[in-house]
């Protein structure tokens, strides 16, 4: 009914041609076609929802390709699906489009989602598209399932837990400034959301987040809300090959990537006595975990060298103003 | 843990000072102290989930009021709830700051959140908090419940079903340019979702959606989906004595209102038998409810001048890109 005024196709066209494709296994989604969409959780289950914003030159830049755009906006929200134990249903996608932005872009973009609807088991369920005279700004909504109470929450960290983390860190952080790495550029353009690990550490954890600003700073969160103190010895913080490669042994070096952003690791505590079953829940989902440190009484979050002297951090992570 | 590195205080005390105080009535925020939120419908019920980004330049003025910006950005949501009969529980927001967004801005902001939180019975369940380059972005998602299967679809319009629309018709877009007129500016600013109407449609309203593009490209939108042809009297479209005295009576200005945008009220088909129940639903739930027109076999939206003659429509609806 309405006529596009630019040389890209209505906002409906565009949705019927890219995104309702996208909608097509969720039943409660109408083919994009309504108002709203309708979700239930399994029986015995809630629903978990989490957003996260993405602009172009802050969260990514605009000569990334456009599949990993997609895909990096939907994994960091089931990144936080993860970090909480929940098992991934679907998504809204509300995109804000500059006038550059073209068919082929868009293209590409709706089959970067594609290709992670199927590697995660998701949908699309519904969105938002507008014009924007500004920067690209997507905002993605993922909604995931648990059984009823047993999201793993920041709050339940108690003196004498463990700390672990899944993967490696700082590889994105590295990423962003090492174009001639194509796996460290991977892991900044398309983070790995831990689902498996995720359910897996249900009733195993006792505090969970995952790691988006800095390995120190989000262990802070924990740390604050749990009221605790963290220790973390620098030495254990595991650093891939190819980090450790480009950026040596040094302190500073640990320091770097234990600060660094967009690692969407899990980190998590559990009581002392769950070692193993951690080992086992790991092996379980095909994900690295490394044991890092331990809860204590205090605050914060101590960085600490070998010979148990804290290490001073002046900035724990990303500071998004 | 992280420093703030403008004049405003850190994304997580700005998160504290002005949005966690939004979520006090919601269990399953965690105080937005998590990395997600945790919703359950009551029991027999599904929930209805919508999102709708609002940008500074394109949805609302710079020079607008915070606190009706807030208002109109969690109101076209609600209203999206309301078209569909679903009671309205909750809201994520991801708010996109430029940094000449100060505090005075977001304290009137987050009032303005706190005001409708009261006047419709909704909490913030989380969000997202991040600068940007370009224009203040909002993108809130909003969450319904509806007894299951219950939520009025645009899809279920039949021929020979009655048209309706709630309140009035071309308010805001005339708003928009009439700034002598506190009322129409007030319906520009702030729309009034009709929620208690829409859950007394269920069961009622064969289809239904809100009217936020214009009245004949919204009822557009149930005639391809219900596949009929929808038939409207130009002189039964409702319009505000405030409208028809800054517009008078002539068909360009009906025309004109039934085409502007923004007016957030529900337009819905019931069948013929059913005009004495909307007319109480309308009464239970103090919204006015106007008849406008008939559904028939065919296509498409019809606007028809007394003598039954089409009037020529050259566009008809907002048209985003």
């Amino acid at each position: 009914m309405t006529n596009s005024s630019s040389d890209r196709p209505s906002e409906f066209d565009l949705i019927a041609k890219f995104f309702a494709p996208l909608s097509k296994s969720a039943p409660g989604a109408f083919g994009l076609r309504d108002d709203a969409a309708v979700i239930a959780p399994p029986a015995g289950h809630e629903l978990v929802v989490t957003t996260d914003a993405l602009i172009e030159g802050v969260h990514f830049l605009r000569s990334d390709p456009p599949d990993t755009i997609a895909r990096k906006a939907l994994r960091v929200n089931l990144s936080d699906l993860a970090a909480k134990g929940a098992a991934p249903i679907g998504y809204l996608l509300a995109i804000s489009l500059p006038k550059h932005v073209g068919m082929p872009w868009l293209e590409s973009f709706a089959h970067g989602l594609g290709e992670d609807q199927k590697e995660f088991a998701v949908s699309l369920f519904g969105g938002d598209t507008t014009s924007t005279p500004g920067p690209l700004t997507l905002a993605i909504t993922a909604f995931g399932s648990v059984p009823l109470g047993a999201m793993i929450k920041r709050s339940g960290a108690n003196p004498g837990d463990l700390v672990f983390v899944s993967g490696t860190i700082g590889d994105a952080g590295a990423g962003l400034h090492s174009p001639q790495s194509d796996y460290l550029v991977s892991r900044y353009r398309m983070p790995t959301p831990r689902l498996a690990l995720g359910c897996a550490l249900r009733g195993i954890a006792s505090a969970s987040l995952d790691v988006s600003d800095g390995l120190l700073a989000d262990l802070g969160h924990i740390a604050d809300v749990s009221g605790v103190r963290l220790s973390v010895e620098a030495a254990r913080i595991p650093r891939s090959p190819e980090l450790r490669g480009i950026s040596g042994e040094g302190q500073d070096a640990i320091v770097k990537a234990a600060t660094a952003g967009d690692d969407y690791e899990i980190a998590f505590t559990t009581p002392p006595d769950m070692r193993t079953t951690v080992e086992n829940a790991a092996r379980g989902s095909n994900t690295a975990v490394t044991e890092i440190g331990r809860v204590e009484q205090g605050r914060g979050v101590h960085l600490l060298d070998p010979g148990g002297n804290e290490i001073p951090v002046a900035r724990p992570g990303f500071v998004h103003f």
